[in-house]
């Protein structure tokens, strides 16, 4: 259950309300949602009836969730989220919004050329790693602070917004300066420091589905970042492990609609991870949208076969080109634009 | 390595060409295709080149492939294969074909009605087990052969080709009668008897994705039916077993730019077993085509809570007529009809 | 619920009865177990109840089974069975059953010096496939009838009993002239008309869970045989798909554990498919009996590296020598010999 | 390739001779080992051959390694690793370890009575979560500090050495105050800043592998701790995540000999997540001993159906008892004690 307390209700009174639930064994948590304060109900009413909670002065009303999650879920919000980036860009509307850029910043030049080619593709968004969370130590770990530099005035240049990935719970702060998106990865879905110092900040996350992760675990761990008062979270699928051996994860579509059907948070699909292998982007991409997704995340690169890291699943500009285009005839296809 | 052995050989020159092979260590599987006999070598040439065979008196041509699966691949035939069902009605071409119907044959009333509606709906093939591989031994197990007997009777009346599963080798002979395409399932997808009379056999077969199998082992299944010269053969993705607990299988569209990239075969895709949740179907259906299948296979019922199984992921009529003209809108997108 | 019939009931009393639970909507599938008539009821008790069956003059007992298989359930059959092969050896009671030997029957002549060193080494049971589920087509798929033939000769002159695969249906009364144990192979785990007539027979069948089977699936599998009366099963592990890349399979042996708590029936492990390098099958034999295995099946080979088939997972006959005495130690470590 | 540096080399000699790397395209990684310096190559000696390297007059010797881990294996430390703890406690020796305790610390009764228990079972070490990584926020995420405090007295009361997981980068100072083991939990295994701050302190950590981890994905993780000059790492197999619904986790014991083959690290088995039921913890508690584990971690509660996380899990002291008897004698029967 979920209570709405009354818009402007004075902090002395909220107070006075969380002692009297908490003496009838009412345990909560506190979240401030749209400029207003909710309290989330952990397990059952305690003592209270539910119109006991209700009949209360300060309660404007209850909410009931039958699902693990709470924020996250359709009961709490059944019409579409629509997370603003800036600029008027949105993500979860009408329109597919495409994210695009290299696995990682490798110097100035090439993230300035590959962000003027990825807006001219005509994508909205551009990617680009500074900290790359690799497998082995002694690969590349990117360029750090300086790849952040590089993305940002790559960002400005181009006009397009820019998303980079997080690792290290210390570094919000850093990163806040210099990116529009704030992207967790994959091994970090479940860093649940991160996901909570996540909350505190109001800027959009993309939080990537755990490789291991059932639909209902995904959501849990953006249940975290909702709890701590962000609403602008981006969930992405970007393929699981599975026994096949031919695709570097199997690309998990079907969770799309399932995930349409259970929250009103917009869902990014990444077929380049997905599939991590370039020659089969173009036609998950067109999967990706006809499922029901509200964009992707595309590894691109201006010479693939020089990427310092991922190089079998970047694609050229003139692949995006295309996806671009054959995306857009989907998109229509199913009513968005 | 194939071999192409002139057209119109003498079979005493023939055997005398396979001879002079065996005698320089040289092995080979013999297959007819499209009335050309044809020799594909297993592993090396033995003691001999490849010029020296292909200035052989008997040889037409010989063609190098690099996969474990030969006639499947495309170095095989670079171009797709069409299927030819029948009145005319072929899979693979640049038209979308939609196979619906129940997961079993439950009654004549039922799928004489689920016949027509199925039609109605738009859809070109009438699905619908008479035979029915159960988990359990005490599950219904299909009506057997009077159920073939009515699904052939809908089909006739509706005018829809039919398409229903064979569970034993010994009953090819019996399902032949009533079926125009043989469906294999995916627990059969590597047995091999089966797979080798089904080779024997003109008619085309569908061959389901084993839940476990990598790309290879299914094109490699594949090849059991092409070798035994029966070149119709149509492969499905029907979901594959992952750690995913809220569908029943973890459809696995990667594959099918994957197949399209590696076969000419036709591809068409399960959405009802890939997901087993009839709210997922429509969206995953949608997503096939996208990615480029040639046809779907849909579990659909006049009255889906009452199905005797798979209930489900069955959907309704009604919801296969969205799905249809949703599906056409996709199609079109990606320059199919 | 489990009816058991009153022994020696007139085959016109038995009838009688199921004609009057048919008219009380009471479906059952009838069961011949140790010359007992037994019926398994499916679902619920129609339109009476369990006492009012159990006062018929033609019941004995009746016995609630709150599991999907019936037959293969603790509250079936309390005690572990034993499973007896041939000349007093027995499958399931203290003692720890070894079976080894190659993958393929090759030559008679490896068969027979295999045999005799693996009774050497300690084993009591001789492996050896003739007909061979291979993956790919142009693979050596055994070595047919005279393999079989080969392996008779090789067991009677060792005095070992042997196990070999059946693949096709159409060959039980063929092979039956030869083992002793009949295997089904890993694809065919729920190939349900095999599973059908090898419940019809009276030798042990030896059936391997399927790759991808929970484990109910695979005890429903078994419940396939046992409704046909042949209460002789031998469940074997032998690894299941998963992400991990460095084994063939990964061998799960929680299902040793799990098992015993469920069924009476013996398993068997095997970890040269379970692991399919030759280096992990020692620790894995350990591991397996100290997990509360009732016995191993080795593919163990007088020349690994010349080995036809699997030749990565098969042991020489000095190491299987080095695991018969290591798990000896681990047998009588659990209070097994 | 590894460069030894020679024992007490001045610091201006090293640094001399990392610039003449550096201008020979040889790119290093430093590592403090066992008080002497060495440099790990990346890829490839760039200008030199290994000879020039050798004979430069502040090496002492170089060491190839074909694996992408270097300080983890086999090629770079044949004998295997004993990790101290304290008191005279290790752990990779010929003695097997036992940790066990409460997934989570509740009280400070329920740890000191725990502890007390444990040690009279015959445990030598004492497990407590304080820090919970909860799938939901809504679930009890630990006692926090006050809960190091209570371990920390459990362990000094009873004389066991305590170990506690570690989530927060920036809590490695707080728990090295109370901790004798860091656990890096599953979720972490490749929280890169995490195993890069661990490989700063010189506690032992115990690295639980990540539920969707390859062996290799594994051994990197570790290396990132080792590289960091941290030589007391243990590798703890925890289950992976499959499509076994009967089972929480699937737990690997293919790892284990694995290991031993490539590692010299030891190696850790934790049959509680492994199997997430506790009637299974026994049988695999001396399954992983006999696979060649070098120690257990258990779950076990003074009153498991109280245990406020992981109830299903967590076995009673009663039942711990019996699983150190049956331990001991499965050690026994593979040279361990």
């Amino acid at each position: 259950m979920i209570i709405f307390l009354k818009k402007g209700l004075p902090l002395s009174k909220e107070k006075e309300f969380r002692t009297f639930l908490a003496q009838r064994n009412v345990e909560v948590r506190p979240v401030e949602h749209e400029e207003q304060e909710l309290l989330v109900v952990l397990g059952r009413c305690g003592e209270l009836t539910r119109r006991e909670i209700e009949k209360n002065a300060s309660v404007e009303k209850t909410l009931d969730v039958d699902r693990p999650y709470r924020l996250a879920s359709k009961s709490f919000r059944e019409t579409p989220s629509v997370v603003s980036v800036k600029n008027g860009l949105k993500i979860g509307g009408k329109r597919i919004i495409i994210m695009a850029g290299p696995c990682s910043v490798e110097t100035k030049e090439q993230i300035i050329e590959t962000a003027k080619k990825v807006k001219d593709a005509g994508c909205q968004i551009l990617r680009g790693g500074a900290f790359k969370p690799r497998t082995g130590p002694y690969d590349f770990q990117g360029l750090g602070k300086i790849g952040l530099h590089f993305l940002k005035e790559a960002g400005k240049r181009s006009g397009l917004a820019v998303i980079t990935e997080i690792l290290d719970v210390r570094d919000i702060e850093l990163i806040d300066k210099y990116t529009d998106i704030f992207q967790v990865g994959t091994r970090n879905m479940q860093n649940y420091p991160l996901l909570r110092e996540l909350g505190k900040v109001r800027k959009p996350v993309l939080l990537k589905r755990g490789m291991w992760a059932t639909y209902k675990e995904f959501l849990l761990a953006a249940e975290y970042i909702l709890l701590g008062g962000n609403k602008n979270v981006l969930l992405c699928e970007r393929g699981i492990r599975t026994h096949v051996s031919e695709t570097r994860f199997t690309l998990d579509l079907n969770i799309v609609p399932y995930l349409k059907h259970e929250t009103h948070l917009p869902v990014i699909v990444d077929p380049s991870h997905g599939t991590g292998r370039a020659n089969l982007v173009r036609a998950m991409s067109r999967a990706a949208i006809a499922a029901g997704a509200d964009g992707l995340l595309i590894e691109a690169h201006v010479d693939p076969r020089k990427s310092l890291s991922d190089s079998d699943q970047a694609i050229s500009i003139q692949e995006l080109t295309k996806i671009v285009k054959e995306v857009q005839r989907v998109a229509n296809a199913v009513d968005r634009s």
